[in-house]
């Protein structure tokens, strides 16, 4: 039986302002990036985003970003990795507070943005995440990109590892992802997405931009709840998974985490 | 055996930004109530703050404010009671990972500013604040004044609940603190304030404004640590403390807490 | 020949989040009050902002709040009258920037949220506000309503004043908009919404709550396009104004402002 | 006649956080760098300095940084050009509300921290606060050091500059400034940093840290009132430049700058 978690950011929405469409992404996915405060988020809207998932049996997750709202947490900042490790503390910490006043406890923790894509090429800031995470709980899985440094850290530091793949963007031969502002960095045709994702789980491989196969292992796919289109697709993408009898389970209860092989 | 706490505000920098003399403070006093990050503090100083007090043996309190930087938690803001709990859930959250990460646990909650002045007389924002306490942890301490709404909130929710005194201000016949716009609020002598103290541990007593005596319990007397007027304060009570055979002890340890005799 | 305002909110979006409509709402109205950063926009949305409204020939009004992004400015904030006479130069400031910028001049200064409606009730803080705009320029003209201590206020300091009138709330007695608590307080139905701004224009009066008719004076008809019906609203009481012949100018250029009869 | 401007930073203080000594740097400094609220100060903190630097007859500048309070605007930041004009734009606009109400006029801009660091080597970044300088007023002298992009982008656009340079830092042969991880990058002993600056005024030379001379010319000395050593220093180089007959006047007042001949 084959097994795979949809996880999606969740919760961006701050005071007046809303972002995305969580009560209608939240039955489709099996586990949520949920924004701290920092780059998204207030403590009213993680209030209400933990009981909704809470509610919908989501496993929950940290998504801890840069201090910087007007940014949305997508523009790079150089903190020192002290600076790094306490943020993430800070944020997990707020965070699991309604995790736990919603009868849950924390699953994951992923980095968002501009963190992420900086983490996932330097060492020292995904070491300093790593130990930001430890630090709080040293059960809590890392959700990040195969082969990342963030990958390296994790293990180093002894933390839970899962794997995330992505069904809208393209691969290098080395597994990385084919930067945005290259041609054909998006895998626009969705029935190509969903196949390739099928692909990944069942057959643990993926066709590179350069046409060559890779193998390639899928804990997680990331799928976006922040428009109609991207709504359609994850529908999609469910209904094809389930055809396909892969089972759709959150990161926690994975019963073979391929982070952790 | 007398026992009393003495409590008082630490980790109020910011950035590059320094207030108070919180090494020099920490060996003196038995509590810490440790800003979070919304009236004062930044995840840096909140890790260094919790470090510090974990190595003095001090009990940690979270010390929830407004989302006021500008004002340090100290103007007045109108919040709903839904706004109000989830701030304190977040807060508490926050320095709860700071605490656990320093290899300790939250033993108390009380609100800064704006926030504790407020709450005292509003039974609505009483109840907030105490809902969020509760919602992450039903075990926690709320620290407040001996008949306010915070008390009585405390108590309608089953939180345990510790009564703080005040050594440099003075009494209505209520048992309310005289306001600091009427002559004679503030205690200025010294030896004064010290005296009122230690009767107030031992007899049980505190002379108004007025003249008359009134009961009063002790559980935790609030210190200050913004200055070197307030630290020679902070030496001198304690050391006259000790000379009276009364026991100097974190909030958690008291073993006969007034607050919910 | 008569002549009236409209003037709306304008430019509340910040970052990556999004409020209004803005683009469609600039051909309707004569004048907008276009946010300054502190309850809502930031740099980019007031330079986009101000280009826009400079394009439609709108005249460009301070919209100042409380530094308060994460409640849009509606909570109240206690703040001290100079702590609100700062921040009144410090917004008028930043967004005339962006005005002379885009080759415009700065019209008018309308408080924001809970600023607006506290100031209308209190002498102090409406003296702050209008001494923060005449600090940086006594030809600004303050847009308020009639009656309010903020009339009274400009008045004192010789400060030009605008009256505004509202289509869609119901006025008690004296003048003074009927609370949104109290049942009636919005005027619904939208023909009588505009036949009642219509009468104000024409006839200088209005029917309260009550049933009794009123003398009231309208210099300017606040607005809004925070959505498809608002925006509807407006384009109906455009047509209307025009159909009876009544002129609609930006602030600046009314003949013979009544604020200033 | 020799003349020469000192700079300082000033108006760093943040709500409840004082930071500087600026009461006591005022009169001994010809042009001051004025936070805008952005990595440091508040609208109060702005009026009272602009008033202050008023009453001392003091060139006034903006000094816009990032929008980072926590970092002090001394993290680097990765915006785009677009959102840099616009955020230079903001800050320029919200000091020059105060130092009209002051009574004066705007005499300049420096960028801070991190901003000026990587405006000096950034040709897109420097344009784009040059642009924004100008989007306001073409008339503002940009204040940087010679060589760099700043330097370059101001002239582009036809805006005035000026020179500056360090009395305590090393240079290398290309002008530039030694790198502070490098040894001897500071220059520690006062009497060489006092008679550094002497030549520089008079002689239009400096001796690199390699040991050869090259030109160097000084229209201001950037000096620092954050500490009584500081402070001591600019008594120090104030009363030699005195003695040497070389006249200590404001950026603006310079009968012969340097950055435009």
């Amino acid at each position: 039986m084959y097994q795979v978690d949809l996880n999606c950011d969740l919760g961006e929405s701050f005071g007046a302002y809303k972002i995305g469409m969580d009560e209608q992404i939240l039955p489709l996915i099996s586990s949520a990036n949920i924004a701290c405060g920092f780059h998204a988020a207030d403590p009213m809207v993680m209030e209400k985003t933990t009981a909704l998932a809470a509610a919908n049996g989501i496993g929950m997750g940290a998504h801890p970003g840069f201090p910087d709202l007007q940014g949305f947490g997508r523009r790079e900042m150089k903190l020192s990795p002290a600076e790094v490790k306490a943020l993430i503390i800070y944020q997990i910490g707020a965070l699991s507070a309604f995790v736990k006043a919603a009868g849950g406890s924390l699953q994951h923790v992923k980095p968002h943005g501009a963190l992420y894509n900086m983490a996932g090429k330097d060492e020292k800031l995904a070491m300093a995440i790593c130990e930001g995470i430890k630090a709080v709980d040293g059960s809590l899985i890392v959700l990040g990109q195969s082969g990342s440094r963030m990958e390296e850290a994790a293990k180093k530091l002894g933390l839970p590892f899962a794997k995330e793949v992505f069904a809208d963007r393209a691969y290098e031969e080395d597994g990385s992802l084919v930067a945005r502002s290259k041609p054909g960095a998006m895998i626009e045709d969705e029935e190509k997405a969903v196949s390739r994702v099928i692909r990944m789980i069942k057959e643990g491989k993926v066709q590179t931009i350069t046409g060559k196969d890779i193998p390639i292992e899928a804990d997680s796919v990331c799928v976006h709840g922040d428009g109609e289109k991207a709504l359609k697709f994850v529908e999609k993408i469910r209904k094809e998974l389930l055809k396909e009898k892969i089972e759709i389970v959150p990161l926690g209860k994975l019963s073979d985490r391929k982070g952790n092989a």
